[in-house]
């Protein structure tokens, strides 16, 4: 008798059941397997940064070793100064250091205010492939709003307006997570379309949660947030993970706005009954990245070239290949619409996502994931590239004897990068085929 | 016009509104509050070792600061060996890697247990202050057992079964959190106690989370697990807070039995939507933590003594104030009852928990957690006092000097940890006048 096989038919909830590991992690299962059994990958699926953690951040940590002690809630003091200063300084907006919480993750908070807030969360898709299962483990009703090729795959005021609208219910409480630079497509708002969003949000009284966490990473330093012209519905989500290349670090950030405090405050009330408190050596640590500073303004400006010149050249290959994608303004990502070539894939047995990139993976090695992953139908076939596949400790190297009024030569790329060269080449000629 | 204010009256989970920070934190501030104005506080109130983290594991952070990736859900393969070998080598029990889940500290672990498995969560009383809010969280039907004093405060093999066989529901899921030693009393149970109570939870199939998270304060070294009489039912919960003096780190652990795999990944997967991975520095550094040594074992065995010592000191001092304590077993913990001395409090206006400790913390200076933080009644007349005020740095250097032959003496103690002392003392002379 196994006293345990009842519980396993019964007792898991229903909102749970049948999950699986996260799409992203279990490519990464997939390229392991493929690369022990001697095959070339071009990892494209996993958004990780291929950037060290900055110098000054990792001796912080060093420094802070022995720091043992619980820290509040809402963060270190000095580490919620630091991010204030951070958002008024780079995005032009104000941020309060009483009304900032710290989170192992800026996933983590993401989930907690989907518990907390008690109304309808609104996707435009295609959109980051966590927000749709946690309002799904929470039991949150979920309204997606599908945008297209067209549009640069962004939310219109239009669409928002009409989407708002089409419910009998004007005061009904939603909130819109919207992300920018975006994972999956690296294309960002301008400040036009930012401030048109506004205008209709606040008419719905609609709360923005803004992720912002590549806005660090737009190629020419230009990111905006629409706090600027929405200040009082938006909560900007920031972190350590992309623009300071520590995702294991596991730092995120929320900056709430002073007509938001009442779920700051909730907020921090399930923070003290669930993670407790950000581990205190890493909050020390992270003081030294949002201070930033000269290394830190090295840093991120090799980062961005490099980055900006693979997005140049990943692109133009695509195009060649009759691909479908759009130039991406900042992040690490793209997100090619195969769909040109259609008729051609249909008599390859292509006809979603899904085997779009079983495909690519298995006979040209190049590891995406499906649109499916990011909230847009099955047939989609668009699938994000995200090439992060070189070290990047060498490319800032090598970055140091490049002028900034210097090109970066393909040359330097290739041999830099040459994972991700090669594996945008092995897309193109698998497209071609 | 504030155009937020009417979400403000409708927009919070009706299982959060209304929610205050955990009760540990918020007398935290009040200690504060008081030393700013220039009272002596003796700071019973806070649960956190005041023990450093110990050198070599430290040191493990240093060298791992500059880790940087995202570690596999489960956690860090090395840590999850070394965890399994630490609970064969301490708790004589089996432990397999693969059903090993590290978390952002265990009360991460235990919110999510509680919202993947659907059944109802059974708490005896006094319990630590998080399980009865996270329950509340989540939605989840909560069946508390009162415990009394009498049986030192501990969860008798018939209480449990009189409980469990009331409702008429004997395939009910439910899952019972045992904590031992225990926070708030001290107290642990013997392998006897265990074995009874493990014979009723097979009959029943309950799922137990056995929270050892003080198994190895135990002063003797004598911790047994109830895992080792209901193996396929336990759930062992541990982490570094406690007995590595690392409650800021932020890492817990959970090692699943074969027969409950399945709550394992399904939590996994609730993971991998929420903390992701715990911090990669800190899971490198704990590696240091499990694996044990030499080094580890001396500053446990002298931690350990200086526990008990601050312990038998207590006990003697309370009880001839006239005041019910259990001796404890381990921890830094004890949960005295005044109600021997129920008319003389009621003469001075102190008739629950709350004016208890309020009287206690203006009158005497020491600030303690009444027993309705633990889950007990509100007029119940027992208190947790958390005897860490001391610099436990200090205490560990003046141990250097004692063989293990050699008592510990109380004017050792009273110089080492002055204010455990004095406020006991101090409660000692408050409950007499």
């Amino acid at each position: 008798m196994s006293p345990m096989n009842v519980q396993k038919l019964v007792s898991l909830n229903l909102n749970v059941r049948g999950m699986s590991q996260s799409a992203t992690l279990a490519i990464k299962d997939r390229c392991r397997a493929l690369r022990a059994a001697g095959k070339e990958v071009f990892d494209f699926g996993l958004g990780q940064s291929p950037f060290p953690v900055p110098e000054p951040v990792v001796a912080g940590l060093r420094e802070a070793a022995a720091q043992k002690d619980y820290l509040p809630v809402k963060g270190l003091p000095a580490l919620r100064e630091a991010v204030a200063s951070f958002h008024q300084r780079n995005d032009g907006v104000e941020a309060h250091p009483e009304l900032l919480l710290v989170g192992p993750g800026s996933k983590e908070l993401m989930f907690i205010v989907q518990l907390v807030y008690y109304g309808e969360i609104i996707l435009p898709t295609p959109c980051w492939v966590s927000y749709l299962p946690q309002a799904r483990i929470i039991g949150r009703r979920i309204s997606m709003i599908h945008t297209t090729y067209e549009t640069q795959w962004k939310l219109t005021a239009e669409r928002l307006q009409e989407s708002l609208s089409r419910v009998n219910d004007d005061r009904r409480p939603r909130l819109l997570i919207l992300n920018y630079p975006s994972n999956p497509t690296g294309v960002s708002y301008t400040q036009d379309e930012l401030k048109a969003l506004a205008e209709v949000l606040r008419r719905y009284e609609v709360i923005v949660l803004s992720d912002e966490i590549y806005g660090q990473l737009h190629f020419r330093g230009q990111h905006a947030s629409i706090a600027r012209y929405y200040p009082e519905g938006t909560i900007i989500s920031s972190g350590l993970s992309k623009w300071c290349g520590a995702g294991g670090w596991r730092l995120g950030t929320f900056s709430f706005p002073p007509d938001l405090d009442w779920l700051c405050h909730a907020m921090a009330s399930v923070a003290s009954e669930t993670f407790t408190t950000v581990s205190a050596p890493i909050q020390h640590a992270a003081v030294h990245a949002f201070s930033g500073g000269p290394a830190i303004q090295s840093y991120l400006h090799k980062a961005r070239r490099v980055l900006e010149a693979l997005a140049d050249y990943s692109v133009r290959t695509l195009r060649r290949a009759g691909i479908a994608v759009h130039q991406p303004d900042g992040a690490f990502y793209l997100f090619p619409d195969f769909s040109p070539l259609t008729d051609r894939l249909a008599a390859r047995g292509i006809t979603d996502g899904r085997s779009l990139c079983s495909d690519l993976l298995e006979r040209a090695g190049v590891a995406a994931l499906p649109g499916a992953a990011f909230g847009r139908p099955r047939n989609c076939l668009a699938a994000r590239l995200a090439f992060v596949d070189f070290d990047g400790a060498e490319a800032l190297r090598a970055m140091h004897d490049v002028a900034d009024s210097q090109p970066l030569s393909e040359s330097l790329l290739r041999t830099v990068c040459p994972q991700v060269m090669d594996g945008m080449d092995a897309v193109a000629d698998w497209a071609a085929s």
